[in-house]
C-alpha cells in the first residue's frame, strides 16, 4: 500500500532530519512538505528528490494519509484536529497533546503496541524524557520496579532549534575574533556559560516546563508512578543531550545485571570503560540513533544495592525527536500492511474531544 | 609584624590570582615567588610591583614566614616538610595532605578556629567541595543536620589550569575558522562537548578522584558523616563551576528558612528570581568571591519537607582556591598579631609524621 506522507514544519531542525530519514528509506516520492509563510514556493533538494514547500491549509490534508507535526505547539493545537477530521494519521512531536489520556505517548522500543489501538494520533515524547526512558524502561521492566529517579541534564543548544545552534556558532566566532558576544535566541550568553533551562518557570513549584515534562511524561511512558526529580540545564554543546541519573529501585539489583540488561536492549549502547576513562560524550552520540549509557555504578554509600548512578548521552534530535517519530511511522506502516492488525479507525470519534 | 610570604607555583592560575589578591592588599613588598625551572629569572610585573621568579630550594624557605603551595600534589609532597622544618607556616592548595588527621581542611567561614591550633600547616579544600560546603554548612548548622547530598557538577576548564583555558579558546577558534579541532590537554574535545571528569578513576568503585575528594573532604570540613553522592563532569566553560544539588535533611525545613539562612551567610549570594528566570550562571559568578545559589525548591514529590534542590555557581579559582587560601592567610595574620591567641608553634613535632 502506498502512503502519502506530509510534514508540517519541514524547514525546522526536526523536520529536516525527518526528511533525510524518509528519503533514505525510499519515501521521497510520497512526501509533501509544509513550511511557514516565508518559505512557501521554495524548492528543497534532498538527495535525488526535490520538493516544493507548500502552504499549510485544509486542502493539504486531502492529499496525505499520514502527517508528522514537527512545528511548535501552537501549530499542532490549531491543525491536528483538522488532520484527524480528514482521516489523516498524526504523529505529533510537539507537547500539545502528550498528556491527553486518549493520546498514547510512544517510544516504539517501549510501547509500540499502543499504536494499534490509538485514535489516529500518537505523541512523540520530550527529548530528554525519551533518552531517560530508553534507559529506565529495560531496568524497570526486567530487573526491579524503579521508585525514584534524580536526573540532572546537560542540554544541547539544538533543543532550541537551528537558532540555538547558530547562536552558539556565532558566539564562538565573536569570541575568537575578540568581538562583543551577542545573545539573540537565549537570554544569556551560551558560549562559555550554562544556565537553568530557558523554558517557562512555574513560579509556585520552582520547576520549569522542561522539568515538568520529564516528571509527567516519564510516568506516562513507563506506565508507573515513578517519582522523577529533575534539574534541566542548557550547556554550550551543539547536539546530543547528556543526563546524570540516580535511580532508586524497589528491590536489590546488581551492577552486572544492569549492564547486561542495558546492553541487550534495542537502541541502547553501553560505553563504560573505567580503565581508559571512556564513557558516553555528546560528540560521540551525535548523529547516532542509539542512546549511550555508561558510568554505571552503585551509589557510594548504598548498602542495599538499590541505588545506582549512570550517565546518558543521546542525540535528542534523533531518538529524542525525528528518529522516534520515524520509528512510529514505520510501526504504523507495518500495521496497515497487516490486514489482521490494522489500526483502529476511530479518528472522528476521538478528535471531537480535543 | 612584618610577614614575608612565599608562593610556590607562582606562574600557575591559582598562584597568579593569589599574587593579585596579595598585591591589592599591600603585601607586594613582602612577596617572594618560586616558579618551575623554565621561568626562573624571569621578571613578573603586577600592579606597581616587580618580582624576580626564583628557584625552589631549601634556602628559599629561610627567607619567608608563610608559604602558599599552589603547585601540584607532587611538589607539595616533596617540599611542605622542608618548609615546616624551617618553621614556615604552610597553606597548601593541593590535595597532598587534605585528609591527614593532623591537617585542618579550612574554609574560614566554616572552621577558621582550626588555624589557631594547627601544627603549622593548613590545607585548602578541593574547588567543587569548597563551593558545596559554603552552601551546605549554614543549612547544616542552622536549620537541620544534613544526611545526604546528591551533587552533579558542571566544571570549568580552568580547573585544569591555564592549559585547560587555552584549549577551549584554541578549539573555539579552530571551529570558527573551519579547521580541525585539536585536543592536547584533555583526552576529548571540550569545545561543543562535555565529559566525565578527567581525573583518575577508581576501577573498583567507578568513582573518579574528583568525586572521591568531594565525598571525603565534605565530611571532614563539615565534621559530620554526611553521605555525598557525586558525579563530576567537565563542560566548555572557562571559569566558575556549577553544581546541581539535592539535599536530604534529617528534619523538616522550609524554603523560606533556607533562603534566609543562605542570604545571611557571609560569602554566599542568593539569586533566585523565578519570575524572570534569573538564577546563578558561571559567567555571573566568574571573578566574584561570593558563591552564588538559586533555584531553591522543595523536591517535587517530597511530602516531608526534608528534601530540597538547589543550583550553585562559584568561581572555583577564587573561593575554590586562591581566595580561600588568601582568607586563611588573613586569619593567620590576625592571630599572630594577637599575642593572646597566637597559633601553636608545634611545626617540628608534627612535620615528622608526614
Amino acid at each position: 500500500m502506498n502512503i502519502n506522507i506530509g510534514i508540517v514544519g519541514a524547514t525546522g531542525l526536526v523536520g529536516t532530519i525527518l526528511i533525510d530519514l524518509l528519503c533514505n528509506e525510499g519515501y521521497g516520492n510520497n512526501l509533501k512538505l509544509c513550511a511557514s509563510d516565508n518559505s512557501i514556493g521554495k524548492i528543497l533538494q534532498v538527495s535525488n528528490y526535490s520538493f516544493e514547500l507548500v502552504a499549510l491549509n485544509e486542502s493539504f490534508f486531502n492529499t496525505i494519509d499520514f502527517v508528522f507535526f514537527c512545528a511548535d505547539t501552537e501549530t499542532s493545537k490549531k491543525w491536528v484536529n483538522i488532520a484527524l477530521e480528514k482521516g489523516v494519521f498524526v504523529t505529533d512531536s510537539s507537547s500539545a497533546f502528550r498528556m491527553y489520556d486518549d493520546v498514547p505517548l510512544v517510544i516504539p522500543e517501549i510501547n509500540k503496541h499502543l499504536i494499534q489501538t490509538c485514535h489516529g494520533i500518537i505523541s512523540s515524547p520530550n527529548c530528554s524524557t525519551s533518552l531517560l526512558c530508553m534507559i529506565a524502561y529495560p531496568l524497570h521492566k526486567n530487573l526491579s520496579e524503579i521508585e525514584e529517579i534524580y536526573v540532572t541534564t546537560y542540554q544541547a543548544v539544538s533543543g532550541a532549534g537551528l537558532d540555538g545552534m547558530k547562536e552558539l556558532s556565532d558566539q564562538a566566532k565573536q569570541y575568537s575574533q575578540g568581538e562583543d558576544v551577542i545573545s539573540k535566541t537565549f537570554k544569556s550568553q551560551i558560549f562559555g556559560n550554562c544556565f537553568s533551562h530557558n523554558s517557562a518557570m512555574d513560579e509556585d513549584s520552582g520547576y520549569n516546563e522542561e522539568e515538568i515534562k520529564m516528571i509527567q511524561e516519564t510516568r506516562k511512558i513507563l506506565n508507573s508512578d515513578i517519582k522523577v526529580s529533575p534539574t534541566c540545564v542548557r550547556i554550550p554543546v551543539f547536539r546530543s543531550h547528556s543526563l546524570d541519573v540516580t535511580i532508586k529501585f524497589k528491590n536489590s539489583v546488581n551492577e552486572h545485571d544492569i549492564r547486561k540488561t542495558l546492553s541487550e536492549f534495542d537502541g541502547v549502547k553501553v560505553i563504560d570503560d573505567r580503565k581508559n576513562n571512556k564513557f558516553p560524550e555528546p560528540l560521540l552520540s551525535s548523529g547516532q540513533t542509539d542512546v549511550f549509557v555508561g558510568r554505571i555504578r552503585n551509589e557510594y554509600w548504598d548498602t542495599t544495592d538499590k541505588i545506582y548512578k549512570l550517565w546518558i548521552c543521546g542525540d535528542q534530535l534523533l531518538k529524542g525527536a525525528s528518529y522516534n517519530a520515524f520509528q512510529i511511522f514505520k510501526e504504523y506502516k507495518k500495521l496497515i500492511n497487516d490486514i489482521n492488525n490494522k489500526p483502529s479507525d476511530q479518528h472522528e470519534k476521538w478528535h471531537e474531544q480535543i
